[in-house]
Order: C-alpha cells, then structure tokens, then sequence
C-alpha cells in the first residue's frame, strides 16, 4: 500500500477544561494539531499508511509531538530538525452565543523557518500516491511558498496526486497574499478543498447569494463557484465543506463535490457540537480516502461528510473515527444509541 | 418496611472524562454498576429497604462496590464471596452522531460462574416484598439460569412479588437463547419490564411498525406487544420504556404501562442527555416503588418516567433523584430554573 | 473616570465538576460571588472603575474572594474586616429536566452581622458616580436594611445614581418582609431592575397572564408592571429580564426597559447554558454601563441583554465579556464561528 | 458483638490539591472527618460495629457526612436532624519547615448548638460497649459540656466504658476553661488518651523536662504526667501518643501506656508524612480496639502505635488500615514492598 | 542496527492518584505495563529497535496497549490478536510504613491462554539481536511454558542472545512450580537477572545472611548465588539488583554483576522513591544496553544501576531517561539541581 | 510607603502535574513567574507597595499573567504592550536522581525585543524607593542591556536604591557576554545577589574550594568573593544564597551577607523540596524586605534565608509566606506542627 504525505506545521495547543477562559484556569489542556497532521491521523485510523513532514526544534516538547503522531500512526521518519520554536495555540471553547477563540503564538516557529534545502521531495515521495497540503502552509511565508511549490512540482514529476485544502486564516495573511501565493500552487492541485469562506478569499471567486456570518449558506452557488475554479484552475475534483453555524453548540453540516464538470451533494447533518476545531481537516481525510480508494464521487463525498460529522462529536482536533464508525452512520445509525 | 431484593451483577464500570474516547485519556473515572444494582439505589434513595445479592470476589476493588451500595443504604449482608474476578467495562460516552460505546470485560466474573448453592433464596427472602432480577442475570449462562430459576420459585412460595426487566444483551446471548432461558422464567413474574428492543428479542414478539433504529416508535404498536405477552406468559402488569433516539445528545423518553388488561400511556420528554446509561434501570425502580406503594396504574407509570427522565440528567447509572425531586418534574415543572 | 460602587455579600460557592450531584463528588470547584460583587466584576472588564464594599472576616478564605476581586480589576479597599464567617453556598449544576440546586450556608456571616458604623459612605462615594446594591443585601436582615438606607441616603445627598436589582430569594425572607424593607428603600433607587419573579414577591406588582413555572412569558405584561412601579415608587428607568426556561439546559433570554413612561423591546436569544448563576447581574452590569456612559434607552437594553447572554455561556458568576465581545454579538454575530 | 458509640462533631474539610495554598487553587478536596468519627470509622475498619452520634442539619451536605459514615459502616441510627449549618474547615498541607494551616469555619454548627434534649443516651447505649469522646466536643461550649457530662453519667450507670482523648483546641477554649469543664467529666473516663501538649493544657499537667515546639520529646517525663492523672483522677489507664516533629514531612512518632500503675513504651517510627491530621484519633482507636479486645497493655500500645503510624502514610482524617496490615507493620514489616 | 525482542504479557495498570487507596477515590490513572513491554520501552528510548510480542484481544483497550507502545517507538508487528481479556491490576501507592498494594486481575487474559501456534518464531526474530523474556511469562502456564521454550530454542538456533529476569510472583505460582519450570528454560539462557529474593525463589539457591524482609543485604551473598548460578546452569553473565527498603518512601539502589567468574559492584543509590513499579525491568534494559552494546561488564552494571536508579523517580512502569540522562548520573551529578 | 519597582520578563510556567514527565500528560498546570516578578509578589505579600514593569504583547494570555499580578497586590500601571509573544517555559519537576528540567521558549518574547524608548524611568520611579532587576534581563540581549542601564542610570539620580541578583542563565548567554554586560551594570548596584554559582560566572571570581555540582559547598570561600567584589565593584552589600543540592528532593539552604567589610552567616536549613523554582528570587525580596525596613545585617539576612527556606515548601515560583509565617520561622519553629 502506498502511503499519502502530509506537509505543515504541527503545533501544541493548549485549552483550559470544558469552557473555561483562559483567565478562569490554571490547567491547560494539550493536544498536538495542524492541518496536514489531523488529515494523517485520520487516513492512519482509516487504515492507510501515512507520512508527516515538518521541521520541529529539536527538543521535549516537539518530541511529544512525535510521539503522538507514532501513537496514532503516522510516518515520522522525514521530520527535519532545527530552528527555534514549536507553534502553538490557546484554545478557549466557546458555547451558545460565544464564539471559541484562538490565540496564536505560532510565529518564529521552526517550519515557518524552514528553508528549501531542509526537505528532500525526491525521497519523501517514494512510495506515496498522494500529497496534501494546505493553504496555512502556504500562508507561514519566508521560504514556504517556495518549498510547497518543490513538493508541488516533485509530486507532480512523480505521479503522486496532489490534494490541497485551501483552509484561509486571515491572522496569516490577506486575501491578496493568499491569492498571489496560491494561484500558483492550485495550478498543480488535481483536488482542493475549501470551505463556505476559502474560496473567495483565497481565490477571489464569490458564491452568489450565500451569507456566511448570518448563517445562511446557498448549495447551489457553491456549484457555481466550483464549475469558475474548474474552469480558471483545471483541479479535477473539488470539495466545499457548507457549516451553517446556529451556534457554537450546534451547526449543520453538509458537503459538495464537483467532479469532471457534474456536482453532488450531501445530506446535511445537525450537529451538536463537542469540539469542531479539525472539522474541515477530517472532511480532507475522508475525501482523500475515497478518491485513493476509487469511490465514485457520490461516494467520496458522503464519506467524507459522514466522516467529518463524526468528528464534530469528538474532544481536539484529530479525528479518531474508524471505518467502522463511519459506516455505521453512513447506513443510517445516526441515533446515537449505546454500542454494546 | 418490607425490603425489596435485587440479584444480579454488579461491575466496575470506567469511562474516560467527558467525551474523551478511550486512547486520548490516561484516567478513568470509575463507579460501581449492574441492572438491579441500580435499581436497588434508586429504591433506596425513594426511602424503601433494599438488599442487593451478588457474588464477588473477596479483593479491594470488590470492597468498593460493596461500601458504594452500603453508601447509598442498600443492604450487603447476603452478597457471597469467591470466584476469581469482578466483571467489568469501559465506556465511551458519545454525543451527536457519536454513540456512547461499550467495551465489556465481564467474562469469567464470580457471579457469572456461581453456583446454585452459593445462595440460600430462604433467608434473603426474609421480610422481603419483592424480587426483582433481569434478563442480563439469566443471559450470564452457566448456572445463573438455574439460580434465577431457584429464586423465582422460592419467591413465589413466599409470597414474595417478582418484577424482571427483560434487558437483552446481544453481546451475552442470541436471541433464541435468550427466548429459550427467559420464556421458563417469564412465566414466574408479576411484573414485566422492558424497552423498545426486547420483547421482540426476548419473548420473539414484535411490534408491528415501529423502526427503533430509525428514531419511530409507535405508541399503540406496544399496547398490542403487551396484550400477547399478557396473554402468553400471563404477567399481571407489563411496562416498557419507549425511547426515541434522535442523537447521543437528545432523547424523547416515555412509557406505556398494561396492567390486567388496559393500556396507559405517559406524557413523552424531550431530554437533554448527560448520562443515558441506567436510564432503563431507573425505569424499573421507579415502577417497583410505584407498585409496592400500591399505586393506581397511571400514577406508576407517570412516576416511573419522570423518576427515569430525571437520572438521563444525573453522572452514571445510579438514579440519584428523591422522591422530591420526582414529585416536582410530576407537578409540572420540567423548567429547569434554579433550586435555590 | 469616577467609579461605580457596589455593596453587598460576597461568598464562597462550591460546585462538584460538571453535572454531578455532591453525594457524588469529593472534589469542590470554588468560586467568589454574589450580586454587586458580580456586577463589579463585570463593570470592571467592561473598562469602568469599580469598588466592591462588603464586611469579612479576618481569614485566609476571605483573603481568596479579595485576591479574586483584585485580579479582576475591582477595588477593595473600603472592605471592613471582623465578624465570624464568610457566607458560602454549594451548587449542584443542573441539566434537562433536573433543576440546578443550591444549598446555602450563609448565615452568620460577618456581613450579614455588619453594624450601621462598620461603613462610612461619605468615605466611600468619594469619586463615585454610581451606587449599585440588590434585595439581597436588604435580605440579610439585622442592620442590613439600614446600613441600605444609610448607603440611599448618602447617595443621593452626594448625587451618586441609585441602581438596584430587587433579586428576590425565598430562603432569605417572605414577600412580606420584602415589600416593607424594599419599599421605603426603592424611593431612592433611579434605576430599578428585576426578573420575571422579582416585582411580585418584593412590590407585590404582578404581570396579569404570565407563567413563569410553565414557561409562558408576555413582554406587554411587563410594560403594564414596569408603569405601575413608576407610578407609585417613582424610578427613573425601570428594567426587566425575561427568562423562558426551556429545561435547565435551553433558556430563551430578552429583557425590556422602562424609561420616562416608554417602554423598550428587546431581541430574545435562544441560549443553551453554561451556567445561570449571575445571568441577573450580568444584565444589571450591562445596564449600568449603558446609563453611565448615556446610551440611548433602545441601546441600552440591547447592551444589556447582550451582556447577560453571554455571560451564560460562561462558567461562574462573573461575566468576563469584554465590551468587544458583547459588540460583536450586538452586530449580529452570534454564529459562534470560531475566532482566530 | 457490642458496638462502640462515638460523640462529637463531624465536618466537612476543604483542601487544596496537593501543597498548594487556598489562594492558588480553585479546586477544594473534600472529606468528612471528626476526632470522634475517625475513631469509628477506624474500628469499624478494624471489624467493630459502631454507631457515630451528633446532630447534624437536615440538608444535602450534610447527606454526603451520613453517607461517608455508611460507606464505611459506621451506624448513623441515632444522629439528630436540625439546626443551622455544618461545620467545616480549611486545610493547607504543609511540608518541610511550612507547616499545615487550619482555618476553622466551625462555629455556629448544628451539633455545637444542640441541647441535651436532642440525645437519648439510654436507648443510645443499648448493646453499647465502649463510648468514646474527645476534649474537642466538650469545647464547642453551650450545652455541650452538659451532654458529654450526659452521656458518661449514662455509660457509667450502664457499664459502658468510657473513653477520652482530651484532644486540646487553642481556637475552642483556653486552658482554663479547658480544666473547669474537663477536669470533672475526666473523673467518669476509664480510658485517658492525649498528646504531649494536652495533659498540661487540658489538666495543668507538666512534662517536667520535654519541649515540645523544639522538638525533643523525654519519654519517662510522660510516665510522670500518667502517674500524676491517675492519682488525682483515678483513670484506669492513661495513653500519650508522642510526637516528635522534625519537619512538616518527617516526623517521630511513639506511644506510652500507663495502666494500673505499670508505665509501658512503644517501640518509636520514623515517618515520612503523606496526612498528619487524624493520626491522634487513629491511636485511639487502636487502643480501643486493643482494650475492647481484652489485649495485655503492651500489645494494646503497639497496636495502637502501629496503626496509627499507618495513619500517617493516608490521606485525610480516617485511618482505612486493616487489622492484617497493622499486624504486618507489628511483625517487623515496616519495609513498605509492594504487596503483590 | 539489529532489534531487540520482547515477549510476555502486556497489562492495564490503574491506580488512584497520589497515595490515595481505591477505596478513597473515584479516579483512576491508567498506564500499559508489562516486564518485557518495560523493558522494550526504555531500550527504545535508549535509541535500539524493539518489538514487543504478545497476544491481545481485538478490542478498543488492546488498541490502547498498542498506541502506548507505538508512541514510544515499540515495534508491534508482531502481536497476535485473539482470546478473551487484557490482564489488568490495581495500584495503591504506598508510602513510609505503608507498603504499595497490588491487586491483580490477570487471570484469563488472552497471551496467558495463547497457544504455540500464535507466535512464529522463526519469523519475528528476523533480524533480532536479543530476545528478552521473564519468569512471569512463564508462570502465566497453560502453555506458555512451552510457548518460552520454543522462543529460547529458535533464538539459541539463529544466534540470538537470551536475556532473562526471573521476576519471582508469588501470586503466580509455587517455588517450586518455579525451580520446575524455570529449571529448563534457564539452560537457554545467556544473561540471566533477578532481584533479591528471586534466585531463591525460582532456582533455590539462597544468599547465606542477607535478611530481605529486614532491609539487610550483604553484597558479598550474591556473589556466592551467582557463582552457583554459574556452574548449575552455565548462564555467561549473572546480575542481581539489591534493594533496600527503608521504607515504602526511601530505598538504597544496587547491584552486582558477575560475568565469566569475576564479581562486579556498582555504587549504592540512596533514593526518594517516586515510583517503583518497574524497577527491575529498567536495570534489565539497562543491562541489555550494555551487553548488546559490548561494554566492559564493570560499565554495563554501573549503566544499568544508573539507569534503573532514575526510573525510581519516574512516575508509572516505564523507564523513560535517555542515554544522556543516564549518563549524567554516571558522571556524577545525582544532585538534582535543575536543568535549564 | 513609597513602592519597590521590579523590571524584567514574565513568563508563562507550564508543569506537568506532580513528577510526570511532558510526555507522559496531556495536562500542564500554568502559573506566570519571572525573576523580578517573583520578588515584587513576595514583598507584596509582605506588605510593600511594588510595581512590574515589563513589555507584554496585547493578548489574552499576557491578560492572565497581568491578572495574576494583580491578584497578589502587584501594580501593573507602567507595563507596555507590544511585540509577538510572551516567553514560556515548561518544567518537568525532578525528584531524588533525576534532576527538574526546564525546556525554554522565551526567545522572541516581547519584552526580549523591546526598545529603549519603550519604557520613561523617570515616571516609573517616581515614589520609588528601590529597584530590583536580575542578570536575566540584562541576558536578554538585544537593547535590554541599554535598557537596564538607563534604569539604573535614573534610580542613582533620583536616589533609589539598586538590588541586583546576578542570576546566570547558561541557555541565555556565556561567561563572557555575562561579564561585560553585567560589570558596566554592577557599578550601579548598591545590593548585589547572587548563588553559589554566580559570581564565577558573570563576575569572573570564583570561590577557591567550593565545589558546586558535588555538593560541597564552603561558606568561608564565600567571604572571600564577596570582599572581591566589593574591593572591585563597590556595592554596598553582597549576599549569597548557599545551596548543597543532596537530591532533587533534598537541599541544605543557607545564605552569607557581607555589608560594609563585615560577614554574616545564617543557620542552615534542611529542605525537603516542594518547589525550588524561585527560591534565590525569595531570598532577594527577603533581602529587598530587611534592608528597606532598615534591620540590621544579620537580620536582614536571616529574615532573607528563612523567607526563602519556606518558598521551597510552596508550590510554584512565588513566595506566598507572610511576615508572620517567616517570624514563626525564625522565631524557632521548623517543626511543621499543624497551625489550628
């Protein structure tokens, strides 16, 4: 089996319990997240073999990153090591009307550092069938434009298929940024993902009706924004997750994949929600498991709405759900009875 | 006061904290649990005497289920000691489209492997008003069949009153098993319990339309199930539990009760769910307490659903409310609004 | 910037972690609170100089409540030192149909035995533009009601704004005693604020058709209440919360304001809570910093009722939102969207 | 088996996790504890029946206190409901030269305010044994000394024998007051048991040469004070635990047994402290257990000396060791291997 | 770099926090343990390829052993999975006087029942360099006796080198179940390591005056057992640890070694104990290291020593001190100043 | 009383709970600490009026680091808000062999990067008694070498007294860049600080036979540093703390005062470790404490030595004894005894 390749950052965050602020606590809890490694993580559970690459500082606490992408499975023998600092993040989960609320401390780390010589895309790309990489990669600037646009390249010499999820965080960059940096990189994507926000603000290219912050999200033109992106990017396949935020505490959630010029769309779930941080990324895991694995379209995409539904239900960022345990809910057990 | 007997398992049970799945923790909270456990506390916290019989083996971890239940003011002076281990679990609580999971360690447990002489039915059933045991104690196989048989039969010689809850376990019999072992023992009880699964699991009787997993029930389809049971096995008074699963996080929740031939039905709650495991438990000694305080048949079945709506809102199995408590959700106020 | 005072009790509260019950907990989450100590909390990271006035005993808990006020802003330093004890409370947080329950422990404490000389409100309302003291305090009984009317009195002698939340408490005195000890002390009060419960039990107004136990509020109930307390006590700007409680678990929240014979509306929020306790003050915290700061009445109300929404959605009795945060809500974002 | 009877307070204690202060911590460790209490929970351990008395408020803390005493089977049978609050305290853990600090929140509890009305000592005493008091529920003043005065008339009408631990309080009395009332219930005790401070306060009593503050302890003076008490008060026998206090963490720890007029010394432990508090009730109930047994002076002080030396390495007040690891310790094993 | 090979069972520990007992706490905290696992686990952090070999039930806490080893860079390539239970224990902690308690709840578990067929040989030692194994694998019985002979024999055929501890259990079996046992498998066996008690034990050879129970050892004793050791069974290296205990709390720490007929010494630890569960499996790691390594046998003991003399202050079984760690112990500084 | 003015960085702590190693929790206990932040605590704790100044990024996390501040007393006014992060370090506490181990990411800190513009002495100091910086800060490079220089420039003009405590840090500088940083600051230190290993380090001079990392440690050698460093650079008084490191868990700490020509020795105490990080800082405060209050020299450095002894016993960077708690100290009492 051929294994799938993660490219970012990995950083420590640290939440105070339940929902608390962080001025309410003394305890923080820490877990180890970023894009391209909740993606890993989740294809390592879905069974596949998985490889994350990253340039960590060499010391304690990026060792407990490593350890626990070895726990979950992940590769993690392509690492580099070097520079200054892990990235991290503050956490405070919101509830209801409150919003949850980041607090980035993820500047000077050692990825975002990274200079083209730390990695060997040749090497790292034996044995995969497929690359992911994400927009916040792009976004840490210095030399990552550039080093994603080896991996880009390399993978593309390669064979190995290319996946990319957009993913805008506006503490990274500005549209315009984002746009410069990833007009090129998408060239190269052959399926990207986004949410209701990304498209516009990576790409420029605005669904029609839609109403983001007011919660009210339009299927139909995220069609429309699909057929523009195919037609101005040439990626074969791409994906829009559609939250409609009712709340912090509960959110729809649904999905569209256009394929080869045809859209398909996806039940909407009604989710109550227990952490929703690496939702999208547990949707780019599902949506990867089933292009690698040849599922039709229709498939792939209730797969990996299934799949990232699942993961709203589930504490930090990395999506531990099965096979399994997207089946069930794919035939239907969505009732959450107790599994004896 | 006439006490009530419970027999049965009781285990460990541990669960991660909060929604953490069993490979993010590394603590387990822990507390003690079986069918007529619970439903013994539960009796106990109404104010009733209750004596719970099991085996255990004689080490510390059996010692704290035994100063759990004397906390709770259930009796202990007929439990037997020996065996090898005490039966075990561990649970993941699920939320949303998650469902709550069950690992179970139960087998080889002293009480599964007991034998017929390890209990004296004669002198437990001293000053006793009623026997309750469920199906999960018959479905523990080896001699446990036989021992719940002795105890039905020396029941009925005292006068003692004998309610079952049939609470089938796929994972402890199939259902011919269970029919095989149930069908003798049914024949002893006044009082049969049950949910939306197990009359047709254990007693192969179905009601017509009803689709658990898909969330439908229907109420009258029930009151049929309850006549042909009435009219098979010759139960005097036969409850179920009708629980409408829309997520792990939101449960509709009432009952139905046919005693010498007429139906009553309870009002239905919307709940919120903060611990659904004993739910079912709760139920039945809410009925218990109904029928041995001689009850009019609504008045027991409008207590036994508020009793067991109230512990879908209390942390583990135990149903922890008072009558106060219940007698307060009866008189109308479901609001919620702080106690003060 | 002159500052608003706040005089009361404040306690220790001690709940068991999450939803359980104390039978079930040997761990206490402590916090410090109580109505005006709330208000000041909030007032202060609302940017606005606070002063907190209550009587403690000599003791290292006493030293912890002081440390808390501190650390959030709040000054202390016309607190008297003497007396026997610190009031406290246990909570027992709520869920569904199961009411949060509290059990007090707050008799004897060294406020509630405070002396008319144990303050010196000529001292105290140097530099201060605004008053702010609840039923509560008035409940407490001894000297309490007089040291109230001294504090009225020096107020309005010094011109410093009168707020006062009736906040009635069953435990503490009969709507008889309320209506004689609260309405002499009303005179004085500019701003009067209340919940659905409150202008019943301590004026003896009530609403014509609503029903709090059942759930069922009428916002023109509340103009006609509102009017008859400035018809007969005189109150500049009278202000309700309107509570709509779903289960303890959903509550609907809005609030109306009365000012110089109009009435004000405003939005209801659906809100799943995080925890109730101080939801009232919040709303009071809010109000106040909008009449300071002279908000037109409509702005206000919106303000505060923003204010107070949130605070549900945080644990304790505080309300840590910052004027930011009840912005952003006020501007229509309530989605819960996560902010990086 | 005849049960022994306890009477005194019984409280909650608060402490923070670990060695952490009041003010660093918002997490409150809770147990329920009492001189008299722990005596019996320790014998009951031991395999005693016992039976704990006071008069506790009719709430649900004071639920959580009965229920703590049942689940380690201690009778709750004749425990009086009413008055206002139960007493509680605050513990900091001390170590090295920082020691622990108590902060009493005693005042004003139920018990400390009951009347001789609220115990029946004749129905109390039935099938009663032994009575054990200590100084401290003497010292809650106002009745109190009245019924413990009560009660030993009724244990010596009855041929119970009565034991005390004088168990002096700075904070309750001073020692004067501690003589007056102490000096004519002593006259009913059998049993006397007291630390190296009480004999001097608590009876006027002096070690010649000892220091206790500075830590150097001269066992034969303790045989002096014992000669002393039993000639002016005609106890029986006389106990004195003795304390030698290196640090917070380490401590010396011994006991003489003066009886019938033979002084009889312990062998003296070097403990590492993981909980001091409750290691005087610990004694005596080992010394109970010892003379209720009918063990000769020396085995009954070794006991005593070895369980509560045990003592020291348990959290909270209740010393949980069994008859068969005191009798490890007794045997020479004080090497503390894992007991597989 | 050729790996190392462990087999035996791999359990789930829990114990109460801090130095509670079982009975004291509603909280358990949970790690995966097992001789060989512990001793697979520091040779890995040491930096050798490991793999670890058991059978496990195909269950969600079988998943949890096996993330654990994972995370710590443990090959589990190997493992069979089938049968019916994970082995688990309970861990009181103990302290001073009060010696640590396990209680065990091994029996059935799945490798205890595993049969030969589950395990190849010949296949996993592939490119091992050293098997490791324990005498409580092979007390386990059924067939695991034979299942050890059969990887003794084909390690002895390939040119693997076989470690193994004698970790005498008196739970699990007899001395002389042991000698019988024990007596053949020995034969096989290169490098054999017991602790104070276990040559006794399981081979019957005893140290003239070392007095265990009563913390004396006498250094020169096991020089003698090893000689005898030496000559019955022809093992090419001998290593004892000898152990101290003072107290639960404080232990001295060292060992002997003897190799091809020279005696070897290390220095003597006097340690604070933090835990020392696993001891005894982190001076097998350490010898391992050393021999595998091919250091003098003076430096193999001395690393070893070290080694295992820091694991005593590391929380649960695992020892996780690196190679620089270790070595700063070597060189001499065991003062614990702090790192920065 | 005019205030003590403390400059430098604060930084967020992050532990793992008792002696787990980072990779072994998923949890850190925080707290907020600083060499100079860790002396204006304790002298608020001992009644001084103090001020921090620092520079801070503008977020939620420096919100908490000043709240805490706040919390204990400490004026906050002066600090400025600006750059990317705030330091951070984590901390694995050590015990026995193992030695704690701190993992730093305070590079890029906002204080670190802070200009000299950024902080007006002259306002600062204004009521200003006394200033206290640490080696620490000046290592931090970049202008905080000018920046202290400018403080110490604007105290000497405006007649506050300079404490300075040498404080090496090797992760922040060598021997050299300490030595001609800090020799231009000396100059204007009227107090200089330092421990066993400093004056070597940044000032050049070492004492002849002491022997740091073995233990030993030889007062009289330090004498003879301390009239060096007066010959050389001034300062008024000289002091050193003493520490003999037995263990992580065990410490002899004692301290030498040289004022005017003259030597001071303290007794020694022996510390069972708690908490070390902090301790020199203690013993500055206690330093900063005498001489302010004008004790005289032995004094001064016994209050200094027993303050500091007692910080050992707290968890956590700050000392949170009182005056009372240190007097009791010096007034003889090490014994632990529990205060009631």
């Amino acid at each position: 089996m051929k294994k799938v390749v993660g490219f970012g950052e990995i950083m420590l965050r640290m939440s105070p319990p339940g929902y608390l602020k962080l001025i309410q606590s003394d305890t923080l809890q820490t877990n180890y997240t970023g894009a391209e490694a909740n993606v890993c993580v989740s294809l390592s559970r879905f069974g596949l073999d998985t490889e994350f690459v990253t340039k960590l500082p060499a010391n304690d606490v990026s060792q407990c990153a490593v350890a626990t992408l070895k726990k979950y499975g992940v590769g993690t023998g392509h690492i580099t090591y070097g520079g200054d600092r892990l990235g991290c993040y503050f956490l405070e989960k919101g509830a209801s009307q409150r919003p949850s609320k980041v607090t980035y401390d993820r500047k000077y780390s050692a990825v975002s550092m990274a200079e083209r010589s730390d990695f060997n895309w040749d090497q790292i790309f034996e044995d995969a069938q497929a690359f992911h990489f994400s927009g916040i990669t792009a976004a840490l600037g210095n030399s990552l434009p550039d080093v994603c646009m080896d991996a880009c390249r390399t993978a593309k010499q390669r064979g190995v298929k290319v996946f990319c999820d957009l993913n805008y965080r506006k503490t990274l960059w500005t549209p315009e940024q984002a746009r410069e940096t990833m007009g090129s990189l998408v060239e190269f994507v052959d399926v990207l993902i986004g949410n209701e926000e990304d498209a516009e603000k990576v790409l420029g290219i605005r669904p029609k009706s839609s109403d983001v912050i007011g919660g009210r999200l339009n299927q139909s033109d995220y069609e429309d924004v699909a057929r523009q992106i195919f037609e101005k990017f040439g990626c074969e396949t791409i994906a829009f997750t559609l939250r409609t935020s009712l709340s912090a505490s509960d959110n729809k959630w649904a999905g569209i994949l256009y394929d080869k010029g045809k859209a398909y769309h996806s039940k909407e779930y009604m989710m109550h929600i227990v952490d929703r941080v690496g939702g999208g990324d547990s949707f780019s895991a599902g949506l990867i498991y089933g292009v690698v694995n040849g599922f039709e379209p229709q498939k792939t995409l209730d797969f990996a709405v299934a799949a990232s539904c699942l993961k709203h239900a589930i504490e930090f960022d990395f999506n531990l759900s099965t096979i399994k345990d997207v089946e069930n809910l794919l035939n239907g057990d969505g009732s959450g009875r107790v599994q004896r």
